[in-house]
């Protein structure tokens, strides 16, 4: 492990939406970077894109790219990482991968660092991002497992399409726009790009995110339920997710109940929680109608928590609704914040 | 009571988003009417509403506007049916009645046909129609109940602003209008006309339909809290709610987590039981993307069901996602079905 002041810096996917934010991130950061590296696909290839003031030509991503890379930033989707994560090891940089693609891996940290930086420590090269919806939620749940001891949480979220990326972005500002024309709506993105059918989105609500497994979920309910027992080292904790796709553009939201060890607590309390836990902003003062909303929480780093209140039937019980703008905490921030963290444990 | 061939019926609120369906419904249904009178306001007096062929003219709701009529169906808000309901039964009308008013009073019967069309036999005048959101779940797991009984309902609902009246729809449509041409948008109606504080719903999302009470819940919450337990004589079934408004025109869905007191059963036991209930249709098959949403839902006077899954880790517990039309079995449907079922056990 090196201890450099300035570091070469790749960002996989530059001109993806995602890829913006995190150059964005590291201008205003001021991340320490030696030299910026900007790597795309060959078809958008030859890009510019202003950083501090210069222009920095985004070049095709190959596997020698990564030739000097310190740290490689992923978010190009999970076959671009599966295949050229590995080879940017070789090349001995760190990858922080935003994708699907290596989450599950038992040797892969899966990491909000509020919640397990501590899992940073272990890293063999390849550091996992969590997916947007996951991460939201955990950094509102661990204050309060490590305060109270978490049993079970049940999830419904409320999600944003550009999750789905810039084409979804799009998709859903067409189909608004003839909608309010009394036109037909094209849909021919969403809920999943690759699936066999497609379905408005725009004055709709679409129950499906990625695609279904065998058991009934979709891919997204999976994550969120695999994911959150990974990061937040509870492999007994019942998780349960119904993520539905809105016509939102930016930001998720979650209907978030849990069930906690204690049932001695009243609401106060486990907002108290939340007003002190790193990276969450506790926005509750339903007499004068304060709380998050995906419009409130947009370009935002924080995680907002609204709408805490005890289960009238179930004393251990807690309800609450929980946003962030999943381009930021829930995919550019979080993965500008672990890269920072490695710095700061010198594990880059 | 009567047994006529045709009735009196009045519809009060004939001008409102539901009472204009009321009236499109009597005639679909071919309702027995011998005299049609519309009222509204003062305000819209004087407008005149085609009925089979010929011109209504809507006339000022006053007490004296039920002499002679066996039928009044309300909806023009709590205030008129708090002030009207009794003139009305006065002059011997049944009423039956769409807000809140007089839902939880215990001489009131508050009925969905299809699950609890025996308590219509001991009304005493007024019979409650119950809140939109409402009626579509307990629908869905009234036969659930009765082939497996129920524990537990957590719920968490995706609103049309259709539920907040047609100023809500026209408020929706002009802010999504400014937000594509980049405008400022406009918010003066929603979450809740009366409340302090507006909030956009474009592309946004809102924790909160109708006023916040005491306990943090919000009246909607409350209301399917408490009517849930009564519509279904279940007084210690355990009951949470978190109700959000979305930027959708038409239709409710809602993500739904039952725990039955049975613990051997098979996700499709609970999809049969669905697929045989008077008034539901299940449309539920993952592997062809086949879901309700709220669009597939518009103008339907059904319930429909998909997304039935068992959760992860608790035997009795099953997630599914429950869409119907709020303006339709939310609200003019099931009062006109009410109607109907007064007819047929010679109630009216």
């Amino acid at each position: 492990m090196s201890h450099k002041a300035a570091f070469n810096v790749a960002v996989v996917g530059a001109t993806g939406a995602v890829g913006q934010k995190i150059i964005k991130l590291l201008e205003e950061k001021n991340f320490p970077i030696n030299e910026l590296k900007l790597l795309s696909s060959s078809r958008s290839a030859g890009k510019k894109i202003a950083f501090h003031g210069e222009e920095v030509t985004v070049e095709e991503a190959l596997p020698e790219s990564f030739k000097g890379i310190d740290i490689a930033l992923f978010s190009a989707g999970g076959s671009v990482s599966k295949q050229l994560a590995p080879e940017a090891v070789k090349h001995g940089a760190v990858v922080v991968d935003n994708t699907s693609a290596f989450r599950m891996d038992e040797d892969v940290p899966l990491v909000v660092p509020e919640v397990n930086k501590e899992d940073l420590l272990n890293h063999k090269g390849i550091i996992a991002n969590p997916n947007c919806s996951t991460i939201q939620m955990v950094a509102a749940l661990k204050p309060l497992q490590e305060a109270y001891g978490l049993k079970r949480v049940i999830v419904s979220t409320y999600q944003a399409v550009s999750g789905a990326g810039v084409s979804a972005n799009k998709e859903l500002e067409n189909q608004s726009t003839s909608f309010l024309k009394n036109e037909e709506m094209q849909a021919e993105i969403l809920p999943v790009k690759g699936d066999k059918k497609h379905y408005p989105i725009a004055f709709n609500a679409l129950p499906q995110i990625d695609v279904f497994q065998e058991n009934g979920y979709t891919f997204e309910e999976m994550k969120m339920i695999n994911e959150t027992k990974k990061i937040m080292h509870a492999p007994d904790l019942s998780v349960a997710a119904t993520c539905v796709r809105l016509p939102i553009f930016t930001s998720h939201a979650e209907s978030v109940y849990v069930e906690l060890d204690r049932n001695d607590l009243a609401v106060n309390e486990i907002q108290k929680v939340l007003e002190e836990a790193e990276g969450v902003i506790l926005q509750d003062d339903p007499q004068n109608q304060l709380y998050p909303t995906p419009l409130s929480a947009a370009d935002r780093e924080e995680v907002f928590v609204g709408r805490v209140r005890q289960d009238p039937d179930v004393k251990n019980g807690f309800h609450m609704w929980i946003v962030s703008d999943n381009l930021m905490k829930g995919a550019a921030w979080n993965t500008v914040q672990i890269a920072e963290t490695l710095i700061k444990n010198k594990r880059l």
